[in-house]
Formats: C-alpha cells, sequence, structure tokens
C-alpha cells in the first residue's frame, strides 16, 4: 500500500490515548495526523498539554502538534477514540454521522445492538452490523466499532476458543486489574500500596455482559448473544499493567484436558501486522502466566494462558492474562482498524 | 487463675513463631518459658539465633533466652508448634508421647482423623477427638490439636454461619494471599513486586479440603465431615500481610440476601482473653473489606467480609479477609490453647 | 484534671484531620466537639462527608457529628488545624482571633518570626514568641502555634542532639519519603507503584530552613536561627507510612563516634502524655531503621536512628526514620497542645 | 565481519547471566555455544537448570544446550562471567591462565592494579592495562576485564563529564537501588514490600573506591587514580529494575550551571553495536528521570540525568539513573567486549 490513512486521536493525552500513538508511530498503515484533547488543552503543544506517562519520553514528532478540540471536523481518515464515557456517547456519534470510521476503545457504545464489539481474531464477521447501523443511525460513510472492556480481553479468547469446540455452558471469572486500567491519576496510591482493593465503579456488569455479545453469532444483520452466564468477582491489584483473570469454566459437551488444552492452543492468530504470532499462548509451567513475565508476550498482544485443570465443581479451570492497555484497549482498537482495512470496509 | 502456664514454641524463629512471642508476651494465662528452634540455633541466646522480622523490635525479655534444640523435653506445660511440615510430624508426635498438648499451626496432622482442626468459634467440640487419639495412639497425658490452613481460616468462617443455617452445597474460592504466609525468607521479591503470582505449592488441596473436616459433624469419637465440594484457585499478591478471598457459594436452603448477612453478623465470638469483639464483621460498603485497612480488625483476629450480593451462576458471592498470621495461624493456635483451658482439657 | 478541654479539627476529614481525630479519641485531656471541613461536606453526618483511610473503621463518636464550616466560631476550646496551605493563612488567623489557641500542622505561618515552629522535646521555650504574637497581631486570646515539615521531624531531633552538644556546621540530607505525605487522594498510583519519583513540589526549600529556626535560640522575644546550611534532596518513594532520610553533618566541635551516639541516646523525651518512652531509639543492627518495622516505634512518636558511622567527607552520617502523619504531623500536634497545658499557656 | 566470535557464558542460570543471554541472543558479532554453571546444574539442559527470570520466556536456541561446569576448557572464544564474588576470583583466573579473554562483572578483580575496571565510553584506555596484567600473571593468551559496580555505574558518567571538565573535588551519593541487583532469590520480599532497606552488604565501600580508578588516568602500565573523595549510602527500595542515585558534587574549577549541564550533555557515545543513542540523556523536566520511565532508555544503556541544580552546601546537585542488570551488569560487560574487539585486542 502506497498511501497511508491519516489518523485522529480523540482523548489523545489520556493514557490510552498515549498507547494509541505509541502504537501507531511507526505503523506502517497509518499516520497519526489529529490530536484531540479535551477543551482544556486544545490549541497547546501536545507536549505541554500531556503529561506522558509510559516508559520513555513523549515521541519528537509529537511535540509540536496543536491540540484540537474534540469535535469534528478533523485532518484525518479515520479516529481511534479512548474518550471517557461520560462524553463518547454524543462525541461519537458526532464524528460518524460527519462521516469518520470512529474506532473506539470506550464503553459507550459496546452493547448497542447494531454496534460491533470486536476481538478480531474471535469475531470479525461481527463488522457485518456496520451496514445495519449505518442504515438504521442514517450514516453515510462513517460509522463506529469498538473492542471490549479491558478484563474481558484477558478471558474471552480461551473462553470463544472452548465455546467455538465444546460450547460454553456457564463461566466463573475473579479479576486481579492492575492500575492503568483506571488511568491517570486513576487509582490514589493510598488505595493499592500494599492493598487488595475489592471494588471497580461498573466494572463487574461488564465483565458478565460483554463476553456473550462476543461470542454471539451474527446473522442477517443481528447478533445472536452467546446463552451462558457469568459471575464476576473485580479486584484492584498493586501492579503497574496486565490483568490476571481466574477461571472455571462448563462445557456443554465433554471434552478432555488434551482437548481443552488444543483448542486454545490451536486458536489461530490473524495475519494482520499488529498480530501476535500466538494469540493464545499455553503454558504447563506450574507458576505461569505471571503478570509482570507474561504482560508482554507478543508485543502485548498475546493472551497468556496456565494452570489448565480439571476443577472439583466446574469442568476446567485456569488462568489467564493480558496487557490491559495494549491487547486489553489500544492494541485491540489498533487491529480492529487493520481487519477493517484488510476487509475493504475502510 | 494464680498461677500461669508455663509454653515453649518450636520453630521459635521463624515468622509465625515470633508472632507466637508477640501475643503471648503480655498473655495473663501463659508465660514463655522455652524457645526451641533447629539446631543451627540451638545454644544461642535468641536475640541471637533470631532475625525479627516483625514491626518493633525483638521482646526484651526472650533476648537471652538460650534456644533449645527441639526435641522433650522442655522445660514446660504446653507446646505451641510453628514447624515446617517436613519435620512436624515426627517432632509433634516425640512431644506429645512425652507428655504435652501439642496446640500446632503445621499441616502435618491436620487431615488425620483423630486429630481435631479447630477454629474454636466454628467447631470446638472437636476436641473430643483428643480422647480417641490418646487411646489410639497410646499417649498418656500429651495429645495434638491443630489449625487450619491461614487461607481457609478467611473464608470457613462466614461459610459456617452460612452451613450452620442454610447448608452449604458448593463453594468456589479464589485467595488473594500475602507474602507473610511464606515465612522468611520465603517468597523472593523479584516473584512478587509489580507481580502476581499463581502459584503457591499445596495450598490448593488444603483449602479444597479443609473446610469440609472443620465443618463436620463430631460424633461417637469421629468427625463425619462436611458433604460438599471447593474449588480453589490460590495466588500470592504484593501485600504484606492479610488473606483476602473472593467466594461464590451455592445453598441447600434457600435464604434471602438479608438472612444471609444477619447469618454471619450474628455468629457469636466466644469470651475467651484473645477472643475479638465481633467474629465477623460484616460491612456493605462497597470497597470493603480491603487488605491494608482491615487484616488487623478485632487485633487481627476478626474476620471482615463484604461485598455480599446474589451471583449469576451460584446463590451468593462476597469477599472475606483475615489477619494470616495472626488469626490464621498464631492467633487461633493461643484461641485454642484457651479453649483448652476454658474445657477444663489442660 | 476533671474537665477535657474540648476542641476542635480544622480539615477533620483529610488524612492528617483523620489521624488528629485517632490520637484524640481517648485522650485524657481532650475531647473533639467541633469537626470542620470544606464547604462540600459542611452541614453532612461525619461519616458521609469522610472518606476513612486509616486501618480499621471511622471511630463511631464521630459517625453522626454533622460537620461544621470552616469558619469561627466552634464550639470548643482550641482548634487543630491540618488545612491545605492555600487556606490556612487566612482562615487560622481567624481563628487565632475570635480567640482560639490554633496548633497547626499547615506550612503557612511556620516560618513567620512571631510564630513559634516547635517540636516538644527541643525547643519548647520557643513558646515564650506567643507573647509577642499576641501583641504584634492584636490577637487578644488566641494564637497560632505550628509544627514542623514531615521530613523535617525525621532528622531534626537528632541534629538537635549533636547541635546542643557539638554544634552543626553543615548537613546534607537526603529523603525518601511516603506516600501518605501527601495526603488523600494525593500520589497517583502510576507515579509511585515500581518507581522513584524524583520531586515533592515545595518540599526541599522547607527542608532546607525549617530546622535553622526550631535550633535557634530565644532571647528576648525573638529567635535567633542557627547558622548552618542545610542541603536537602527529596524522594517519593513506594512506602505507605514513613520517612526515611540519609544524613551527614558537619560538627563545630570535635566529637567521637561514641559521644555522638550518646549524645542522640540521651536526649530526653518529656513526660506528657503522648511522649514516647525514648524520644530517639539509637540502634546499631546494620540494617535498621527500616521504614516497615520502626516507623511504629513508640506508637508512632519515637525517632529512630541507625548505622551512625564517620563519614569520608563529613564528620559523620546516619540514617534517620519517623512516622510521618503521626510524629510528623497530627501527634506532634498534640504533644504541642500537651506542651502549652503543661507551662499554664492554655 | 564475517564470523562471529563464539562465547561461554559464566553463570549462565542467575540473573545477570539471564541478561547475558538476552543481550547476545541476535548479536551481530557474538553466538553463544557454551553455558556454565554450579555442579548443581552441569548436564541438564538449560532450560531445566534454569528458573528464566526476565520478561518473556526462555530463549528456544537455550533449551537443550546441555549446562557444563564452570571450569575450562570451554567451547568457545571468550567468556561473559557473572559468577559470584565467592568463586569468580579463582575461577576466572583459571578461565585467563587457559587462554580465555575474560569479560567479568564480578567484583573480585575490579580493585587489583592490574585488571582494567572500564565503563566504554569513559576510559576505554585503561585497556591498556591487559598487557602488564597478561606479563604479571603470566597469561598467555587469556586475560581479565570487569567493569563497576551497577549503582557506580548510575553516576560515575555524569560524575566522568564533570571531572574531565572541571575537576571532581568531592562527592556524596545517596543510592536508591532496585531489588534484581541482589540477584535471585536475592531479596527477601518480606524486606523489601512497603518498606526502604538501608544497607547492602559490601556496597558502601565499592561505590566509594571504583569511581576513582575509573576516572583515573593511564600512564605507563598503571592507572593513577583520581584523588578524590566520595561518600555513599546505599538503600535498597521497592523497585524492579534501575538504580536511582542523588549526587552532590563540588568542583575543582568554577563552573557555571550551563557549563555543568553542557559537560554532560555533550559527553559522547561511542559507535558500538550496544551503544546508545545519548550515554547521558539530561532532561530540566522537574519530575525527571523516575525509575519506572526512565530506566529503559537507550535499550537501558543511557544515563537519564535531571534536576541539576546549584546546591547549598556544593557546587552542584542531580540526581542520575541507570539500569542496574543492563548498563549496570550485562550490558557493560558486552559494550566492554565490543571495545576489546574494535581495539583490536580479541
Amino acid at each position: 500500500m502506497s498511501r497511508k490513512y491519516r489518523v485522529g486521536i480523540l482523548g489523545a493525552t489520556g493514557t490510552v490515548g498515549q498507547r494509541f500513538i505509541q502504537l501507531l508511530q511507526d505503523h506502517p498503515q497509518f499516520e497519526i495526523t489529529a490530536l484531540a484533547a479535551s477543551d482544556r488543552s486544545a490549541g497547546k503543544p501536545f507536549a505541554e498539554a500531556c503529561a506522558w506517562k509510559l516508559a520513555g519520553t513523549i515521541p519528537e514528532f509529537t511535540r509540536d502538534i496543536a491540540v484540537q478540540a474534540i469535535e469534528p471536523p478533523l485532518d484525518c481518515d479515520i479516529v481511534f477514540s479512548s474518550l471517557p464515557s461520560s462524553v463518547a456517547r454524543e462525541t461519537e456519534e458526532a464524528f460518524a454521522r460527519a462521516g469518520y470510521p470512529v474506532i473506539s476503545n470506550s464503553s459507550s457504545y459496546r452493547m448497542d445492538e447494531d454496534v460491533p464489539l470486536i476481538i478480531p481474531e474471535i469475531n470479525g464477521d461481527h463488522m457485518g452490523l456496520i451496514k445495519r447501523q449505518k442504515e438504521k443511525r442514517g450514516f453515510s460513510k462513517g460509522f463506529i466499532v469498538t473492542n471490549p472492556n479491558c478484563a474481558v480481553i484477558s478471558f474471552a479468547p480461551p473462553l470463544a476458543a472452548l465455546h467455538r469446540k465444546f460450547g460454553v455452558e456457564s463461566c466463573i471469572v475473579t479479576t486481579m486489574q492492575s492500575i492503568s486500567g483506571a488511568g491517570y491519576p486513576g487509582v490514589a496510591s493510598m488505595d493499592i500500596l500494599d492493598n487488595i482493593f475489592p471494588y471497580i465503579a461498573g466494572e463487574e456488569p461488564k465483565v458478565e455482559t460483554e463476553p456473550q455479545k462476543i461470542l454471539g453469532v451474527f446473522t442477517e444483520n443481528s447478533i445472536e448473544n452467546a446463552d451462558f452466564a457469568i459471575s464476576a468477582q473485580c479486584f484492584r491489584v498493586p501492579v503497574v499493567d496486565g490483568h490476571m483473570v481466574s477461571v472455571r469454566v462448563n462445557l456443554k459437551d465433554t471434552a478432555t484436558l488434551e482437548e481443552v488444552v488444543d483448542a486454545m492452543k490451536t486458536f489461530p492468530s490473524l495475519g494482520l501486522h499488529s498480530s501476535p504470532d500466538r494469540f493464545i499462548d499455553i503454558t504447563d509451567e506450574p507458576s505461569r502466566p505471571q503478570t509482570r513475565l507474561d504482560r508482554d508476550s507478543g508485543y502485548g498482544m498475546t493472551i497468556s494462558v496456565g494452570r489448565v485443570f480439571p476443577d472439583n465443581i466446574f469442568d476446567y479451570r485456569f488462568v489467564a492474562l493480558s496487557h490491559n492497555t495494549i491487547r486489553g484497549a489500544a492494541g485491540c482498537a489498533v487491529l480492529n482498524a487493520e481487519l477493517l482495512i484488510s476487509k475493504g470496509i475502510i
């Protein structure tokens, strides 16, 4: 491809916005041409508006870009959005209506029945909803595509592997989520140093409902959600990045341990630019995955799974881990955009 | 009572041994007269043999006590044992045979069918097993009494409250356990800083089997274990003290949320010296219990419970927390000794 | 004393305000009769206005107290202030003018030449400034007394011990300060987990100037500051409570290591209610003081000193530690109030 | 260069040994042909002998290499050594005597007057000592070259920049060192979680003496050490990687702040494979460098400096940071080997 897509980032100064910049800065298909943030930042050079919180220093090329207000038009072909959900609903619609494909990491539209909620390796076919969305909402060129909650992305992939082969009947998850999931300033250090914090506002309902849509079946312009129940308890733990999830699952069909492991291990990655070599990396080392050692697997795009065992009450149990601001946020959105290009939708 | 019982501590230099010393130093019923530790330490003044790891400095009165080898006789009436399980089995039997009541925190004898496994508030009547134990093993005066695994003690109390009222059918637990549970040097800092470690050797089987014995029924010299299944996934997390447990439970009888809360709230504490005002402290604040804020509740002897809700798959879910080296180890053993005195067994 | 002084707390919902409540709740000389906080909280029951962040739960007796606005009159004899410095200057003056003794932990008035800056064990005689303050400011009954910055309190006591005996010529300090020093929400967890943060706004100038006033000489209604220089570099580190300070010091007179240690060890505590048994606790264990193990020494009111050695460049070096929200804030203020009572000033 | 040098790693299973493997696995000049570790490991496949502790999984190509005993001969041209100092002295000599260039990260030979102690950017000319070393010790082909202590490498570079331009007269350093500096299992988590640990065995003397040799002048087969004094207090802090150092320095010649900054900023990097773009990266952002954000600068090979200010007592103060297991250990050794090749010594 000779020309790169010009992209704008909505919420560019936030922690997910910064991840977008990091992941897109040397991307062969995209070039950043617009950075938008709250009114307070608008007009300032990005280096001044943004307190860079990722390792390393703020990328040189962004330093002097003037931050724009978060409203169309922006000088770009596509927008990536990491807006807080409070403002995302109205703003993302405005961009879609103005003709921009909106690749969103916000929760606002995830559960709308005409909006794709996508993990590319699992349910890329749900992009078919875009046609219905445009009709229903009267969008001409623009549309909204979302990726799931960052905790969901840790366990939905192994669940998908099992669901596809054996059918999932029910699933218990207990999450141990990193502080970066809450943005900046986000979690107060007094709430998390030498502490486990048992509550993340709004998280458990998301974790209990998004996977059924992702694992749903797309037919004739709609998704029929998968019909299993999820129980989620969500904890904040003192780690910087990486969401670890403890999982028990009941299957509809009988499966041996070997078949269960094999289903996960052979779940294919896609050949897209940001695709990891392995979508699901499964280990039989008793003490893996570990948050710090495995979160960067596949440049943060691989799901690490381990401790897969028969369970006393459920059929199987296992542990799953992913990087919450890469695979669980900006990286999944970028992969969504790559998928849309490969499908010819943008 | 005018005279204090003279007590010896087996494994006095370890972290649980140090907690024993801390809890017993101003105790109205006990005075420490013997400190025993591994051969390497034997003969040295305690202050020299012991790297004190609790807050504050080593208690003055212990400094010059000469550490003795871990073998009978010791100059005391009772021994508290926090020996590693590798040596506990043989050594504790030797002490019991030599006539000492052995109050043990080790796992070696917990599941022996003639050895009481006690949380005093729950199953003090299981002390009745001592008679059978003495007969079976040919002990004259001595005997062995144990307390449960430190993670078990976090959730067995609320489980007991529910089991007594409604019957427990099955139970899922996911533990987030502190580093002090592994003693010293214990967990390497490289394994736990900015990390969640998904494996604790030997822990899950203990957590899945001990509660059924504790909640079992004592009849005619034996325990009939409770007949529910437990599924446990155990994680080490970067907190100093306090084991947090995420719990789902199915009940045999129907119970409203209010009844569930009430069953826990009204579970009685005992009037013993080390008993907390409340055995189970239950809160409806959404972000409690927290490990750092609640582990010292009731001087480390209270179980903190919160986030009690109906569950999507099980009947109820909740979060439980206790201090693992006080309520979950030395404190529970001391309470066991107080119970034995109150029952006239020692 | 039959009657207790009735006290009001300004900034009662903050972390230092909470420490005031904790320290005063069973105090023999004080009873809390008024809690004041920002307009947002005024009128609400304290339990609702305050997010309690100390270990344990909010003290029962405070739950239903209606929070008042931070302005006189309040129904009390004395006010303790932990107001942010932005509002402290005006508000504390208003209370003093209205007749209240104001015992302040804020930085606003510390360096005013007519305001005592007190560590009771060191410079209680500086309370003599109150007379001048009242005259100068036209206060009738009220006045303002302050305690130092929390990092200063970690090393000013050993420095005072040396200054009194040998004269201090210069002093280098490097501080490693806990997160609780910044209040709540204070330090963002993203800024401190697995991190050392090299900057605390406004801290280095305070640390470089307050000790000279504290160690100054009170004569004829004024303080002649001590005439040595201090160099301070201040770091935030991932610990919950406790400020550790690395110190080098040059002395005016020659002193042996033994004399240096002795000067610190024999520096007297006062016999006041909140006085620790030892003001300065000095150890020769190579690995002490440690922040977590020693911060609670003397119920948080003792200064722990160790690693006292001759230095390659300065005369001596040592490490000093204190609890920043007890000895370094609320506890020092309470001790100031006790001193004022013992001197008959209130 | 067509052929790669074949290298062996002594102490391959340790944390620095693992860093060697990580840094050498895709290196254009070296290929790993031998892995040696303690007798306990010898004979086992590396994957079995080594508990891999770096992020990611053990490199595939090492899995089946049979670990050899740590004694010559090994099938390689050069050895990198990260042996514990207890065994390094004897073993490294044996390898040198057997004809191997030994690039050592151990402390054993650092201060021997005929052994180069090298930071390549600073004192590569000290490699001239090798000739004398061979003569003195009767080595034919082999020799020993060392790199400094990991804390020294954080501040020696800015010190060198100043020494070269203005002369250093004296220097105060206070270090905040990460846990990875102590290897595995290394620091017990009980000693460092929510804690500052004020003692690192043997560290302060190394930090106070190595820089004078590094900044010494090589003339006629010997080093004349730089003649300034260093005072070091060394602390272990709860961060995974990265040593932060607080520095004050007196200069022999007068220098403006601008000149000081400029001297550091312009200190050249070398053009070797592992050289970072900038040897010293200097910032004027008030809150940088931070350990977590800056330790990986220049792939862990850059020294980050900030907070350069005039000091109240010394001429200047600043903060310096480097990655202790890359720039401070394995990375510096690899750079030493690259330097030796570029100089034609190997």
